[in-house]
């Protein structure tokens, strides 16, 4: 809500048209899929007149790459909290399960979102693809960084190609499974995130030891 | 090769011009990827007359339906070979090995197919997505079926989702890990048959109890 002591700023106004916008293109997304996002459809859910939508954004590529964008951000960041309250509280399972439950839940928060980053990562040579693939390369160099930062060995070249292809597996199998949720092939989330643990009981430790 | 004492019959012939289009098909893929399919150099490399193509196949796509179709098959196939005989021999970690080495080398020998079949996988109303789904759906049903016969328990609906996820997660690792092999992030196919073993080392029978 905005204060009703002072107008709006110009750079206040802006802010709010441009977030009206990206909510708008969020909730068409939703219920529609990406064939509902037009500026004519953004604009007019949004409440405000179509020209001003080139006001904000070039096109709709721009809107849909901010919006994605800032979806994986807040992912990212809620996973990471996930993360360092677990490995403040060792042991405690619930904690444990949250670090895959959250980013599970957010995925499928937004089905179309997820099968338009799933479709466009291996579009060879579209910038929608090489924006996807940075997207789930940052979630894996993320988890590798939190793993790291929980004493996982990442020093010889193996060490390192076996730590990335451990986070590469995880994000895999989140994907995979949030894919599977909203086909509705495992309508259970927590059994998804008991499948999640179980595959991920693989440690990194003992994973760049054995077998 | 073909015997000298009496000529080939036209249902041979016939089934020779169409493994030769067939071998020429792959061989273009593997080295030019899916843009050189054209009849005019298919037929070219097969040493054939470009217009006898039609007799074979309606259009380059139906020839490229079989070509995938028969790589799949052919993977399916060894890969279940490597599970008997990896459960004929408990406690023998090599045999283990090849049944994730064995579709693991499979899928890398033609990248250009690879990622054919995953870039199409999410194509919701293509030919193509709905074919490439089913190509891993049957890998998948394919895995569950093995790991029945192997002792997995698959009596209740909850079991049942279970070990089909469990196959989902693997043949997506499978996959993924593929993928970082011929994009040479992982060079070394014993050190992603390591991974795989780890994560899979959650036995569908631990998994269906646990946690």
């Amino acid at each position: 809500m905005v204060a009703n002591d002072r107008p709006l700023t110009r750079r206040e106004a802006k802010a709010i048209t441009r977030q009206r916008l990206l909510d708008a293109a969020l909730q068409i997304l939703d219920d529609e899929g990406e064939s509902g996002l037009s500026t004519t459809n953004i604009t007019r859910r949004a409440g405000i007149a179509q020209s001003s939508f080139y006001v904000h954004f070039e096109d709709v590529n721009e809107l849909l790459h901010e919006l994605v964008d800032h979806l994986a951000q807040e992912r990212d960041r809620t996973t990471r909290k996930a993360r360092r309250l677990a490995g403040s509280a060792p042991g405690d399972r619930e904690r444990l399960r949250d670090t895959f439950r959250i980013p599970l839940l957010d995925l499928v928060a937004h089905p179309h979102i997820l099968r338009l980053l799933l479709r466009s990562r291996y579009e060879p040579s579209s910038p929608l693809g090489a924006w996807s693939r940075s997207i789930v390369e940052s979630s894996e160099e993320q988890l590798v960084r939190d793993l790291v930062a929980a004493g996982a060995p990442y020093d010889t070249d193996e060490q390192r190609r076996r730590l990335d292809m451990y986070a590469e597996g995880v994000v895999a199998l989140v994907e995979a499974f949030a894919l599977g949720h909203v086909e509705g092939r495992y309508p259970d989330v927590e059994e998804v995130v008991d499948m999640l643990m179980a595959f991920a009981r693989v440690t990194p430790r003992r994973t760049a030891t054995a077998p």
